[in-house]
């Protein structure tokens, strides 16, 4: 008899993805996922990183930008790297095309909707929405951030959070500094990571293989993977981020160059 | 058709909320994650920390006592920061008034039922809910803590899991020094977070903006968020604990005045 | 009327657990989970380590090995350690009596299939399983392993996956040297856990209270728990995992003795 009946699947929400400078070893992270299994104990939390370096809002902004694309539609960035919170900078949701952003109006996700369009987008005023109409001035993540993405998770339209704003008067980043010519790309190196990989921000649409690498006056050898050459020698390659990399097979292309963010790169063609 | 009947919502079971001083780098945390999905396959388990500095049971009694407020009722707080651990130091399991904690009898869990009443609480002597009736003696999380936090999720009653206990004899951590007098109050520094913030035993009720602070004989400004003071400018402030706190705006506090845990703080009022 | 009915039990997938060499600095544990979650969204992820050090396939293989018994039948074991990545390595899926192993050819599962049977392997060549037909060079989790994970997580077979491979062409790691004669066993210091404990790959099969243990030209007294020496001091135990492993009560064993794995350790008996 159960045949007869249809069951509705189960919906699962799609996800809060939680990006910050908080680290781990303090309770912060952890609190905020109690506060969003307070009001939406169903929705999934998953970590993007808490090991943004502390209040690098432009590192973070590039994680999220890097990232976003491989999470499912619906998904909530949930962003809180936020030097400025208690001061007036504003605390804001955004509707993109296939995610939303709640977090501070810093420039962080301003690469997320340089990628999605915005549907929209509030300031952050409605307190009912908060955890409490009196929140912490340092601790916006706690009391307003997580909670609203948890409402947002359960379907409340972001038109009941706050104030509408123009999607124009949102804080924008500057790009990293990329310079294209006839004969030359000039990029630097934007982020280093956990296995001392160099990542530029020079996209794979502009290299071909004719293309010369240069970085601290020694041209590199292109790869299309680490094992491409000798254990320990560097290498070109294009990353899984889409942009020029620098690695050193089974070895660590920072502490290889004693490189840091900011480095210029040099590309011939 | 389908909305003649009514459908059972989906019940989550609140969360169990790990905090333990086993770090990230081994197997640990993962495997006490397993256990619990072996017995309660649906119970969603939620990180306080990890961080804890090994066997620093004050440490961890001072992170559940901040955080556990910001949890749903019914949490289960599955505490592992246990020296004593194959010793005579009891295994135990608390019901509290919104929540419950499961783990060693060794204070770590003493602030939490400080702020919450104890219903009932028993030593973990029913093996039969043990992950195996020969537990490692050096790794209670393992095969006792988690599994029984599993099968509290699952329902089981405390009365199942072992003798009762009565609550006078559980081990008490004495509180951090905080004296009190008709014109000065003088506490300590309990935590340094990830952000070199520097947070004190002495609560909010107990301040009033005529109060003068005082650290490393030097009297600290009065801020409300970090951007009060010029960058790299030290503030006095409270934080979202609800205790002061010295900070400095886009640095690190820590560093500033080489602070340690149990550094004397004066406020003269 | 409810109660006419028999509600479908919810079945919760068995968990993906996640084994990588990432850290949790960067965004690459994120972004796998993300394209889980985007495949299969009920499935939970459990992270058994991201801390394994950068491309120690051996130090994988040896967690994976202690860990895999304490997870729920039909566990998906995704594990990235991957220095070959791109180059000829196989990716691989492997059925096990209880569990699934994909990730590298390269040795990892091997301790996995040493205690739980094969059933059927394949080489993860039909890339409609993939996140996309042009996966990275470098970054197999994101494009091949983790969509595989979510795939089998939703039911689908290994044979669909790719060609069947024999088992008994996969890549074995060797064993860490161990000896036993009849007056003495000679093994090694295979992991230093984050406590400091050095565990060893001498089994407790092979040991008896009889037994002398010796290091560094030193004989350490036996204990059950880290209780049973005086704080600061060291002794031997039978560890959680199973194996002889060296302690120092309140302390830490690796910087007491400034151990290397590797280092030998002799039992006389």
């Amino acid at each position: 008899m159960s045949n007869l009946y249809a069951f509705q699947p189960l919906k699962v929400p799609a996800p809060i993805v939680l990006l910050t400078d908080f680290g781990l070893q303090d309770s912060y992270v952890g609190v905020m996922k109690g506060v969003i299994a307070s009001i939406c104990p169903t929705v999934p939390c998953l970590d993007l990183t808490h090991g943004i370096p502390p209040q690098q809002v432009v590192a973070a902004s590039l994680c999220l930008s890097q990232a976003h694309a491989y999470f499912p539609d619906g998904s909530i960035f949930l962003c809180v790297v936020d030097p400025g919170v208690g001061s007036q900078r504003r605390a804001i949701a955004v509707e993109c095309d296939r995610s939303f952003y709640v977090g501070p109006d810093n420039g962080l996700g301003s690469g997320l909707w340089r990628d999605q369009g915005i549907k929209q987008c509030v300031q952050l005023t409605n307190s009912p929405y908060w955890r409490t109409p009196n929140p912490s001035e340092t601790f916006h993540g706690r009391d307003i951030f997580a909670p609203v993405a948890a409402h947002i998770a359960n379907g409340v339209d972001l038109a009941q959070l706050g104030n509408p704003l123009d999607a124009a008067d949102l804080v924008q980043l500057p790009a990293a500094p990329l310079s294209v010519t006839a004969d030359a790309i000039t990029g630097v190196i934007v982020h280093s990571d956990h296995f001392g990989n160099l990542i530029s921000n020079i996209p794979a649409s502009l290299l071909t293989p004719a293309c010369h690498v240069y970085y601290q006056d020694r041209r590199l050898p292109w790869g299309q993977c680490y094992a491409d050459q000798a254990p320990g020698q560097p290498l070109a390659l294009i990353g899984s981020h889409g942009f020029l990399e620098i690695a050193v097979n089974g070895g660590n292309a920072q502490a290889f160059f004693h490189s840091q963010i900011g480095d210029r790169l040099v590309i011939r063609r």
